[in-house]
């Protein structure tokens, strides 16, 4: 059963979701959404660590400072800024290698796993906080997602950064509290700032945006808890957020939490290969066929993808030479899988997706976009098909749903397997797995500070 | 003759506004560009030092700090804080009052000069990079403003705050002489952070979405300066800026300075009433009436308005009650006209606008939307038409362009005149000269700081 927002029992969206955030309370979660939440801060804080030192997240972190001081810490390590910088960098780097986690047509944990972190911080909120708050996040992001009338993507914004500065204030609302009234300004103030463009996709600023989705999200919660107030219809009022970014907006935007939490049925995808989510299901074909039939390069004659039409639109680059390019290719996903036998962060190297086994199965690849194959997000279905040199043709199986995604959530097994390869690339072993266990278990009473100091982590630089 | 950016001579809108950017000097500004700056810049520090202690401002102020420290100052009491935080402290004390200038749908004084200003203060720029910032960023404006397919304020979006980001990431790169390249870069990490709805209007979100385009645009150039890039296509690209925020875009957008300079076709309107612009020809219709008449609000039996259809939906407020609907009231401009023979920061106060004279020519006054008094922004001429209790009928006169407009710009004296009245609330009158002068004639090879620290303002707090 969906609820609107629009009956006469309730006020309108953004009064709505300020009373709702507000009174929220970690003992009314279920404990399924609490493993969700856990699950997605795991891996936001690996792949975080993982994209610390990339180019997009050093450069801003040096037009920032030094001199250092202040209330959060940059991951890993250890340097404090303040939060709005420490949710910036943070952000920037979790999102960098477009290896963190996916839903809602965006990606939550790494808009609001570093606002949280670094809010948490700033007061020395706990572990119950910071869940308490991710889930305020993710459902109010799910209800602006809900009551769009269409999918942002199609109208230039980048979700992340639109709905996630206005999911990122709720979320530290919720951490620190707010009454009704201020968290319906934080939105409002959020609504003020969200903005991200997908014509920025392939440069640094992609990042930029989701980490200043991060930033804008926890400030404006800070400015409305300092009396500052805005709109409490910014949402939903003629000339407000839903028009303005999603064109119109439907009355049946669903509710907030209880009963109907948007985390139980939209959940989160954890990514297990760090390229465009698009491509997951066929990476995941290609490694069946490489596995079962122990296939080599030169034994190939041509490949063929059969993938759903946005699918292949989202992975637009055909015959790539970069690692950027080749994190948006279908071609290189599936050569990767049938070459190295795993696409990992090794695999995304300029080295490997120039080499000539990577290349000279890319020029032998065909798209076979089957219009019956659903529209969007995604097909029912992806399947790689390989011909052999032999003659052969190697019919991979009708591939539903990638390994990590909602429907089959990693194990631990599988999450630590992820964050040692993400996180241990800047930590040393010892310290990746305890921080791993202190975050897998996240106690509820623990500070985070706390919690993070006690890993190692501050130390390991 | 108007330049398309689209022809084969010249790259794509970013880049070609980038390169435009970059190669602007200041031995090429028109006489009369710089006198335009010069007056903006005046009447933006004075309404600013008025703005400074208003609730929205002082509030995000405390957000901000203690501690303060830093590179630029706050206006009036002198406080150094980051130059981000000064930019948007002082854009929003700017606006605060709606007294600031009016030029391209916005406010292109109150975002452009306090992001120049802190910018200049912690690099130590000189009067001329101010001057130079400047006319590129109003150039950028009004680029984008002419490239839009129809009025941003339509679709729900805050013109200033939009467009604002952009133009002050254009201000501030041309302050900093940054490359083409990374002007254009600067222009795209700007365009991944402009925001601002029309929703948040009549709260305190509204000045911190113009202080917030200062600072974005401020951070953009940073960015850009420190190696962060973006796309090269993000204003142009077709989920780029001007697709997502105005819907459409025309190629014919202009070009960008010399020979077509925006600056002297378009100006700035100085305000002369703190008050709505739509509502300033009327104001002026009412003051001819109260003094060449000598009018006293009991002999008025009634008052008649005649304005334009956009006009009047920009003045909300038909029976306003508090300082901010009065703001927004045709009624109440024409009424304190009436009673006052001044509207001023006086005026605009809760006493005087729920005083019995005002509010009973308040009930007394009507709207006459004349359809034929033409389409946007502005009919061409506003009347009073004001009936006494002894039944003779005055009609005033058409009026046409109000004073400070861009047709007849204030001379140095009414200049004076507004500044005392604005920077003098919170300065001592010595100081408030001596500053007034140092801007009017704004000394092009002194650096800002120190010109700002001779005229006495940082030691009046």
């Amino acid at each position: 059963m969906r609820r609107s927002y629009r009956n006469s029992q309730q006020p309108a969206l953004t009064a709505h979701l300020g009373a709702a955030i507000a009174k929220l309370h970690g003992r009314d979660l279920p404990a399924q959404a609490c493993a969700i939440v856990r699950r997605g801060l795991v891996d936001c804080i690996g792949v975080m660590i993982a994209g610390s030192t990339e180019p997009a997240v050093e450069r801003v972190r040096s037009v920032l400072g030094p001199p250092w001081s202040g209330e959060a810490r940059l991951f890993p390590d250890g340097i404090r800024c303040s939060a709005r910088d420490a949710a910036l960098v943070n952000g920037m780097a979790a999102h960098v290698h477009d290896f963190d986690d996916v839903a809602l047509d965006g990606h939550p944990s790494a808009v609001l796993v570093p606002a949280l972190l670094a809010e948490a911080e700033a007061i020395g909120a706990k572990g119950a906080d910071v869940i308490r708050g991710y889930v305020a996040g993710y459902e109010t992001w799910a209800t602006l997602w809900k009551a769009s009338a269409g999918p942002l993507h199609a109208r230039g914004w980048h979700p992340s950064g639109v709905f996630g500065v206005v999911a990122a204030a709720a979320a530290c609302a919720a951490l620190r509290r707010l009454t009704p009234d201020e968290t319906t300004s934080a939105l409002g103030l959020a609504a003020a700032q969200a903005a991200g463009l997908i014509a920025n996709f392939g440069t640094m600023a992609k990042s930029f945006q989701v980490g200043h989705a991060a930033e804008a999200g926890l400030f404006s919660a800070r400015l409305a808890l300092g009396g500052v107030n805005a709109s409490h219809e910014a949402l939903e009022h003629k000339h407000g957020f839903l028009n303005a970014y999603a064109g119109a907006h439907s009355d049946g935007g669903g509710g907030f939490g209880d009963p109907d939490w948007a985390i139980l049925e939209q959940g989160l995808d954890i990514k297990v290969y760090p390229v465009c989510y698009a491509a997951h299901r066929l990476i995941e074909g290609a490694l069946q066929l490489a596995k079962e039939f122990a296939l080599t390069p030169p034994s190939i004659d041509s490949i063929e993808l059969r993938l759903g039409r946005i699918q292949s639109d989202l992975l637009h680059s055909h015959r790539p030479r970069t690692v950027l390019e080749a994190k948006f290719s279908a071609e290189f996903a599936v050569a990767a899988a049938l070459v190295a036998k795993a696409v990992g962060l090794n695999e995304l190297r300029e080295g490997f997706v120039l080499s000539d086994d990577v290349q000279h199965l890319i020029d032998r690849t065909v798209r076979m976009i089957d219009p019956e194959l659903g529209e969007p997000p995604f097909s029912p279905f992806d399947q790689v098909k390989v011909r052999l040199s032999d003659g052969r043709v190697l019919e991979g199986s009708h591939v539903k749903h990638a390994s990590g995604s909602r429907y089959a959530p990693p194990s631990k097994a599988e999450s630590w397997e992820k964050f040692k390869g993400s996180a241990g690339y800047h930590l040393p072993v010892g310290s990746t797995r305890q921080l791993f266990e202190a975050l897998w278990d996240l106690n509820p009473s623990r500070s985070i500070t706390e919690l993070l100091d006690d890993t190692g982590l501050r130390t390991a630089a």
